[in-house]
């Protein structure tokens, strides 16, 4: 029993996700695939040069009361970062290199907390080392890793591949055949998995 | 204490907030203000000319299977209709219409259940006849008043305040200053509510 979660580092909703995820799949017998991807490309193929957040502004800031009050409901800090959507490549290829480390998820944690608890910028190399810092005890080795062809084509395959299954967001989640777009489907999804365990 | 509920005819999530608001609310000391607009004024000042789960055919795709496990979740039945989105200023007007009266929220259930239980075009004045019926001993009155100026210019004003106070889709709910989107933040929005009541 599997289930995935798509998540993109800039993404405001997938923070929630994977503050939580590792925590809320414990208690159950479900397998974590974690499947980092970029959004940008999916919304620049429908036209979209930036987060609908950001075209609609009427719906972004909704977005940003949204996620306060849903941040404070799950027991997470949340600031609104300066910039948004902040450009989420690097980290995006890190988390591709790491997948098999134990420490993947705690990475990933760790870049969306710098972003959305404490507003620093995930481009910066500087913020990514610090958090990889805590997890490695080389972590240049990571950020060299994160840029070589074979990750960077990793990455571009995900993203491929997030567009092709139908996804258009993020977080989603993939149990079997069924997708659930948004953290507040996560819930569900858990729960899907859990009673089709076929899947 | 007061919850506003904004919703449009033709929206398939607002199916699942009308089928169990009045339910949901029995056991809170909240009391329902029905809210009836239409959304299709609010899309074309953004540009759009239609539903966005008809301009995105992806989206759309997931909507109506997220649609289908949402309306399970909640005990409701479900179909696809043929037209999408139907047209729903009639109903809504006919609404407008009857807002003060005792039989209101069985009326906008009815019409829910019509096109989204069984199917049926909720723009055709013989399904909407068939809904009053089941309410009121003289359902032609409620469809000449649905078309006075007064209803008419009445309905206007909601949809206007709705984008005025910056809503974008349906349903939403408001509570004081507090605005929530979507079926799946019902709960929140009441919550808030009993947590609030100064609101």
């Amino acid at each position: 029993m599997k289930i995935e979660i798509w998540f993109e580092f800039a993404s405001t909703y997938s923070y929630l996700t994977v503050s939580r995820a590792e925590g809320l799949l414990r208690d159950t017998p479900l397998t974590l695939e974690w499947k980092p991807f970029l959004l940008e490309p999916i919304f620049r193929a429908k036209g979209m040069e930036t987060s609908p957040f950001v075209l609609d502004e009427v719906k972004g800031a909704y977005m940003w009361r949204d996620m306060a009050r849903r941040a404070d409901r799950h027991g997470l800090p949340f600031v609104r970062p300066a910039i948004f959507p902040m450009h989420s490549l690097r980290a995006a290829r890190i988390m591709t290199a790491a997948l098999s480390e134990p420490w993947r998820g705690a990475f990933a944690r760790g870049v969306f907390s710098a972003q959305f608890a404490r507003g620093e910028d995930i481009s910066d190399p500087a913020v990514l080392m610090t958090v990889l810092k805590q997890h490695v005890s080389g972590p240049g080795h990571w950020l060299k890793l994160a840029e070589t062809e074979k990750v960077k084509e990793q990455l571009r395959d995900t993203t491929e591949a997030a567009e092709a299954i139908g996804l258009f967001g993020a977080p989603s989640f993939r149990v079997g055949d069924e997708l659930f777009w948004g953290d507040d489907r996560f819930e569900d999804a858990v729960a899907w998995a859990v009673e089709n365990p076929r899947t």
